[in-house]
């Protein structure tokens, strides 16, 4: 397997996993500030989602990390499939959250004409556009991957 | 390139991309035919999201059956790698359209204790189950795609 930038075991691979677990969350941090998030479905399944994220992202960053320490290369085949299928179903799941959520902020503040929630709007919009940059960040994750994995 | 099952100028990728029309279609007709699908953004943005669905996988399908029928690869690098592009834009626009309007369904239908909008609440759940197996099967066809780029 070559050692394509952002694959498992390299700096940039690191960096990548660090920012979705900082966007995650800061996108969970936002939404649960709020008093009234478990009212809506999808706002709670946008915390489920980015927890997953979370959990999976810093796992991986901790793997990266120690290969870095210890220069040891990550590019064993069954590891990199299973990479491969996390990345994916995280990933997968980031955008439904995120977009479901999207579709609901939206409805809020354009259809019906303005939030009535007061302060916990700004919330909202926040949790949203940081759960899509979290979701940006394992997509580009799960394309190196995948790529990584299918040219190895 | 290997000629792997879903690939394009095979049977199984013309099925693929003729399911892809037929539920993106569906999603669209459902959802076109009720009065209020307008006074939501994400309803109308899954119409256009459908939409560009349809064009794209009919005019594939169409290439796969010219394809089939003069016997004819289509295993050209550069024509893989435009499909791969447009199967994945048009994958993650769907997964997008389809989350956001389930968002908004189900806020209706759960969060805010009932559908008011009589006949339509059915065909809002119709157009948004039909929009997630159409991106269930864009999900196949580029997985697909971008396993035969990788490793042709």
């Amino acid at each position: 397997m070559k050692d394509l930038a952002g694959s498992p075991g390299t700096i940039t691979g690191l960096v990548l996993r660090l920012f979705q677990c900082l966007f995650a969350a800061g996108s969970i941090a936002s939404m649960a500030s709020t008093n009234s998030f478990f009212n809506f479905t999808a706002f709670s399944y946008l915390i489920a989602s980015m927890g997953l994220q979370v959990i999976w992202s810093f796992g991986l960053a901790f793997l990266d990390a120690c290969a870095l320490v210890k220069k040891k290369a990550l590019h064993n085949r069954v590891l990199v499939s299973i990479f491969v299928v996390g990345d994916w179903v995280t990933a997968t799941l980031s955008l439904a959250a995120a977009s479901s959520s999207a579709g609901i902020t939206i409805l809020y503040f354009n259809d019906l004409g303005g939030c009535g929630f007061g302060q916990e709007c700004q919330k909202y919009q926040l949790a949203v556009a940081l759960a899509f940059m979290s979701w940006a960040t394992i997509g580009i994750s799960s394309l190196i991957m995948f790529w990584t994995l299918a040219a190895g």
